[in-house]
């Protein structure tokens, strides 16, 4: 058991905080000969690297992936690739900027884990947040990029895996302008153009207020095959619960159909099946491609509820270390929205679940 | 790794399938000398027990749950205790009615595991749903009670964990008349005692309808001291969502304000801080109990979706195994609305969620 | 983590005391589709047996296995098959002699457990040793024979394990006679035919002397292929080991040449390899089947030493619950070399950690 | 389920390979608070390095120990102090000689894993052995070193773990003269001064023949609390058992009397009690500090059997990847044998078992 682990044979480690020397994760459980391109696994993390537009945190990192264990190159094995041995993946803490943490040393933010976490811990690295920083979310990137490529070895065709931001606020997409390829021509991964002109200017409303605001991310897999999970405590659904919510910021999952599905009749739920020339054919996905915990071939969809940022200029009422009444304000370079930034983290989240289940499911099955 | 256990130190693992001769737990790090009512845990078992209302199931069981080990009582023990070593909990099917099983095993019920569970496991235990079916949570609803009863012996004070259903298809109950004596009282576990007889109303149109409606519940535990969890992969929040997403039919998960966070500004979410005469007070609760994985002292508050029933008596379009498309009708005795039954459920996961983390955190801290 | 299973993948739990009404396993992650032979599995159980011979215990067991789920016969599956779920087996307790334990219930046995026992747990169930008594044993044995039925089904050819007891005592058998037809032709597993008047007449004199005495047994795996097992903490060699120390009262485990190999010379250490027509060679098996915690193809070759039975006849000074200095005999039906029937234990603990490793190797290499 | 991971909740991942950028360990689940002294930690990591003497690799690298993430140091934590974090450890490969690797990386060594490897996983880092490397063991001692002193902090008085080489060969110590201070004082680790020239003398012997030779190690705990561990599979010895085989080139484990304890009579081996004035006092240790799994107070005492070096510089009978059968002399730096710079591996590993013994004693207690 490890409250620093994702993953059962597939497995990934972060360590290191906000403003330590550097932070990383260790990739276990990789299957061996699997060619690993290093540039699309930086790409990845550029993707999420802060500083890239008004609307996020302005600290500035470079965010430049090493790769220090587990994959080999000689003309044997063709390229660079994967030996079955654990990948150490570190990045570097460049912008420590040098700034008086006296305030959110002694006072405890609201919103934050800082209370609870001195409760439990008895001491704690202040220093951004420490381990509880979305800095770390860094680390989750790297290691899901690299689960991601693992999985489009192990499953022929490929799995596709997409997230998008689908609303901030009050104010949500119109879904009949989805288009996957628009996510990354915009600052928000909105998959609807017509969006982008209303985040942005609700967005900037929310930081001239000295606020913040929540918003929901949708990620959608393609290409699983049926029959990964389990049907209890290894269900599928669970898993991808239990990976998005251990995100940061994250108050709520649904898969498929999700809350709604309070609302439906078993009539109007069923999703029904024909049969199609390559199988089986689901004529709907309110199950959101997941049935009895094992995954059915259709889309794995699943949505997520991320909270306002709890860092903000406006004055909050808490306490202090000497258990005073204060206020606070907390200064420093915050994303008005965590909930942007959030989605290649959801990617790979999702690229390590699936990786590990479909380690799983040979295990499991003697197959 | 166990697919079929739940928990890492206080570790529960179920057996069993619906129409095998017994199903049963496994109930492992259960620590020792705490006192163990056999009574009270066999209530538990009664709360979830079929065929006490036109609401739910017909299946005549008696779920008597036999104690088979990891307990002792001598003059010295003061009554009888756990001993430190694995509780096996059995309970015998006794109403495994004798029937024609040929439809639903050579046809794939629409909205269940059937397709996806032969595609993965290449046969299955067609009667009754097998290990799929809602039987098993007798099993967790019996582990459960263990674990009730070891919370309020590790925590001074104690630990109450409550559900309710507050919502049936599209009828939600009145929060202001919110009763926590009252989820006992009607068959619908609701706590609002005018929601009674437009529920019954409301279900008995769905029945006539030859449908069936999803719902959803809400539970709450107070006296869970501050501290329990961790910052990343082994969140309180986390493994709370983990637990309830393992129960059958749930598709959705939130924590505190959950989906609605994502409407929340940064200043409306605060839940702010004062100090109190007895430590610190929270002025709001959208956390939920839970700040950045760790409780906070307040009560931990989450709810879920389930979906319909799949079991309908009206025909849905399938396929079979020889791969045709056919009609399925689900005959049998089916719970019209399976998330009413699901409340003891969800509170038996949570007690075994927060043993598990009262225990990990004195492991995680060496107090 | 767990303090009542062994194994990743392939885990067995056991369950229950000597004394209550019954004791268990529940197999876990067994691959589905695998038939099971009950008459096998009650066969090996039967081996293990108290009371075939005047050199084990007089307790009188029918050790009647009953598998209550994960197992599924009808015309599809060609037999009774394992259907991936939990095999819950069961063993009632039949001959729990009406007795007196106050001696042993206020007096700490010397060379047993009882005294670390209620340091740790604050109160023990004394009879018959609780948990700890070798009882548990057959819980082992059953469940290693579903594992030993796995092995076969999944590696082509078979896997054939076979333990045997080489030295009681001072006396060793000559390893020149080594027959395994033998091992279940006497009452001492011995492999050497010429052996079994020696050994007889040795423990009648060690009985005679209401003392004890302890044994080596080695037990020899054929058939496991090259590649099972990990370079560093999954080693295979390292996972024997740890199920060999996990049977009551072994004290040393060692692989192939084992402490001898601290004598030899890397030129004669080296197990040489040669081309042969079915693939490579070794010219000899100092490894004992593993090299760098990986198997070679090669038997894998296991000792072990079990001490002697500590309840003896012979007063031994203690002390008791109160803290007094007291003398101990223990009287009871105790076994004089409980290396006898560790035998099949041995055997079953092999087979335990082979299949479980057959599983992680399809969850390691993705293949 | 981790093949690169020891420990339960005291994790210890360890990542890397000899001609790697640099190798290192995530130690996980180190409780927070206690303070960590860097220099004792790096003065741990010097006692392993290599070419410290003529009897042990001539590689050269300073194993400087980097500290990445887990600790923090403010005035209120009163020096560095362990979070409960992470601590990422790092040590920088700096002696890859530039070499030509072609007849190794062709040619499978006798005596290590290469061929088993290559058959696992398809492709193997030949480069000094890669993951297999014994300079692996180097992040183990730095682990180790971390958990020394979280185990001294746990316990009140602290715990003494002390290895010393007791055996090369055919040569043994005369334990008459054993000396614990002796250990730190010679290359050989031996606690008998007077064994060292007879050690010399033997080992240039050993060198001179282009062989090299096996040794046996013993490790004593002594300050471990009664109570620790477990009945049956979460045995301490088990656990301590599975750290030394974990070990490369180990092929034997034994604790107590160990193999003797096969021809020790019951009366004999009864460790007796009296009572003492600090407690109960043990007459003898044959049980080596444990008894039915759990620690008794007493020292706990482990031996082990290392086989020798497999890299020799004699021609030894092999095959290569082509299939052809092929004579190989393994050149480079190797230690004539393995077993002198296990001495603070094996006190590493016994440390960090401990620790994780503390840890889930808490958690299995509750206490």
């Amino acid at each position: 058991m490890s409250h620093n682990t994702f993953g059962h044979l597939f497995r990934v480690t972060t360590w290191g905080e906000s403003h330590g020397p550097a932070i990383g994760a260790v990739v276990d459980g990789c299957p061996p000969g699997i060619r690993l391109d290093l540039e699309a696994l930086q790409a990845e993390c550029d993707r999420r690297k802060p500083g890239q537009s008004k609307f996020v945190t302005q600290r500035q990192e470079d965010d430049r992936v090493e790769v220090l264990s587990g994959v080999f190159e000689d003309d044997a094995t063709d390229g660079l690739r994967t030996t079955g041995t654990p990948i150490a993946l570190m990045i570097r803490n460049t912008d420590q900027r040098s700034k008086d943490y006296g305030d959110i040393r002694d006072k405890y933010r609201p919103g934050h884990a800082d209370w609870a976490y001195d409760t439990k811990y008895g001491l704690r690295d202040y220093r951004g947040g420490g381990r509880s920083s979305a800095r770390e979310t860094a680390s989750r990137v790297a290691a899901g990029a690299v689960a991601r490529q693992v999985l489009n070895a192990l499953v022929p065709g490929g799995v596709t895996i997409r997230a998008a931001l689908v609303q901030i606020g009050t104010e949500a997409i119109d879904r009949a302008n989805w288009d996957w390829e628009e996510v990354d021509r915009n600052p928000f991964f909105s998959p609807d153009a017509d969006s982008v002109a209303r985040f942005e200017e609700y967005l900037d409303g929310i930081r001239l207020a000295h606020s913040s605001i929540g918003a929901i991310l949708e990620v959608v897999a393609e290409g699983v095959p049926a029959g990964w999970g389990a049907p209890l405590y290894g269900k599928l659904d669970q898993d991808v619960a239990s990976a998005l919510m251990s995100i940061n910021a994250v108050k709520g999952v649904e898969i498929g159909a999700g809350f709604e599905a309070a609302e439906l009749t078993g009539i109007d739920n069923a999703d029904e099946m024909r049969m199609g020339n390559d199988g089986p054919i689901f004529l709907s996905n309110h199950a959101g491609g997941i049935l009895g915990g094992i995954s059915t071939g259709q889309p794995i969809v699943a949505r997520l509820a991320v909270k306002p940022t709890s860092s903000i200029l406006t004055p909050r009422r808490t306490i202090d270390r000497a258990g005073h009444d204060v206020e606070l304000i907390t200064k420093g370079r915050h994303d008005p929205c965590v909930g942007i930034r959030a989605v290649p983290v959801v990617e790979a989240m999702m690229a390590i679940t699936l990786v590990d289940h479909a380690l799983r499911h040979r295990g499991q099955t003697g197959r």
